[in-house]
């Protein structure tokens, strides 16, 4: 049916300034903005979107979910089908696994993420174990794919979006089937009528604008699965497949920015600094560590942890900062309950992937 | 209380690729992606925003709307308060001034905004004459302040964001006090719990996180009313202050687009190409042209118009297009009914303000 994966290449690198194409991308696949963090909830409209390709405008009422390939019974179900099995309501934070890419050296060229391609919803649907239960999987089954109405061209080759799961990864309990988010509808930009929800992934698993789910015994070949999202080294032949999220702390930029360089004024004496930390696969965040001197050797204190808003969401963290007159590096810096602690300098990806190196914030204490 | 508006100083400009201090202002003001021109009404999340400095998040329970200066009743009013006069709901097409600054030749450095900060919604809220009428205006007043809740710095100074109208401008029925978009709560990023809007005008008029409204016996000395937000030509000291939107029109892109370039692939055969046109102050657009041929002379065709969605709104139009295999640049033109049509290129001004050029679409016909 659709034509085999585009082969690997890694995209051209810039040491330079951002390009229109980039430009472009960035335009229309908007961040959260820094202040947003100080919300449990990111509201529709601040939580960040990629769209790999179109937002496909979809009917609700004619559009059906297709459930084949290694089944007991297949399946063409309704938008009211699935509303009619349990609801599940899960609070989830997801990013990006590109966010970050334009912090590194040099850049790969893609969406030109800063840092801010992450949000937390409160997604509502069915689970997924449901749906396939109500088929019934037969055995043999390698993979699961999950095909978006989204369609496009990469490197030469068009393809829907297509991603896969192991029946094992696809049978947890958290893996849902949405059609709200903070508790409307489904807006078009996040999916509508209905998407994949992989708590703890980075977002690519958590397939948009869902029309088809076939059971294969064999990997599914399509490009978004065994070609993009994957870890890989320059020059290396080795390409690990993307997963959970690193762990990550980000701050609510504190004070008055200014309008072009977004640099931060405070006004000198105590400051509370917020922000969130998250991880992935349901890891908890254990410490956040704060430093106002470019996380220089000695210069971290611990900022005190708040409650997680659930398992697969981000907990907050304050810090009172003694700001005195003169100019500042803000940096926060997570750690999980695996011990894996978010690097000081950008790592480098061949792909721009899982750039996860601490957030360093400018600002002036006036 | 504030300080003087900082003098006026055009910004650098670049004939280059695009600075990381714009990428941070793309990333975090998004345009509306031209997939969504297939909507009459823009959803929140697709919808343009521009916010100049940061996101106020306002608890609406304690705020309130403090209406002062030369009034007879001095009035510091509730969101209820607002709530229970009568209620105005009206279809407003609104495109910040600045759209298209990344087009022109030099590009002024400011938000790179590449033409897509346009959308159209529906605003609910009060007439402002009735809260204008509860106050009581009194004779001399040269204009009325409106202060926002977002403050930062402008070149050096600090300023909350405040426009002005004449009494004559702020007395028109269609100038709402607004507390709901497309029927639902004003979300914080358009303006929560309040903001101003002015049909017909650039969006820098419809001030957002509204905090206070003054009557003044002298022109407002504020940045964003007297020093930003004027046609500037390079060299002039002529400066006039920006008002109505110029005639425009766009297009959704049609086919399947690449992934990073965004060129658009298309099937050979009949394509029905479709978008939307608008003019500022209600004035109608009255012919959208049509060119699969870079705007070369001869090679316009008239489109199809349809309805407008409402007199301070946009209006559809439809082109078929006989789209035989090679590659094309596809352009849309509107004139309005003062017999305004959109320039060829882009006009040059010197903070980036009111490109109108025509839209530039690259097409592959496979």
């Amino acid at each position: 049916m659709s034509a085999p994966p585009a082969p690997w290449r890694a995209p051209p690198t810039s040491d330079g300034l951002i390009t229109y194409d980039e430009l472009r991308l960035a335009a229309r696949n908007p961040g959260t903005p820094g202040e947003a963090l100080a919300l449990d909830i990111t509201p529709v409209g601040l939580h960040y979107v990629l769209t790999r390709f179109d937002i496909p405008l979809i009917d609700p009422a004619t559009w059906r979910l297709t459930v084949d390939g290694l089944v007991d019974r297949p399946l063409a179900l309704s938008l009211d089908d699935i509303r009619r099995l349990p609801a599940t309501t899960l609070t989830v934070t997801m990013e990006c696994s590109g966010n970050g890419r334009a912090g590194m050296t040099p850049r790969p060229l893609g969406i030109p993420w800063l840092g801010d391609a992450v949000g937390t919803a409160e997604w509502t649907g069915a689970q997924l174990r449901d749906v396939l239960a109500q088929a019934g999987l037969r055995p043999g089954i390698a993979e699961l794919s999950f095909t978006g109405a989204d369609y496009g061209i990469e490197r030469g080759y068009a393809t829907a979006f297509i991603r896969a799961l192991t029946p094992q990864d696809a049978l947890r309990p958290e893996v849902l089937l949405v059609y709200a988010m903070n508790g409307q509808s489904l807006p078009p930009q996040h999916g509508a009528p209905l998407r994949l929800i992989v708590p703890g992934w980075y977002g690519m698993a958590s397939v948009k604008w869902l029309m088809r789910i076939r059971a294969l015994d064999q990997p599914v070949q399509a490009y978004h699965q065994r070609i993009g999202y994957h870890f890989r080294a320059p020059g290396s032949q080795t390409a690990i497949p993307i997963r959970h999220m690193r762990p990550r702390a980000l701050m609510v930029p504190p004070g008055h920015p200014d309008f072009f360089s977004r640099r931060r004024h405070v006004a000198a004496g105590r400051v509370r600094l917020q922000g969130r930390a998250w991880s992935g696969s349901g890891i908890a965040v254990t410490r956040v560590l704060v430093s106002a001197a470019g996380g220089a050797d000695g210069s971290w204190r611990d900022a005190a942890l708040g409650a997680s808003v659930g398992p697969y969401a981000w907990r907050g963290w304050t810090f009172d900062w003694q700001a005195a007159p003169g100019t500042y590096e803000l940096c926060c810096r997570a750690t999980d309950a695996l011990g894996v602690s978010q690097p000081l300098d950008p790592p480098f990806d061949a792909g721009g992937m899982g750039n996860n190196a601490i957030q360093r914030v400018a600002v002036v204490v006036d």
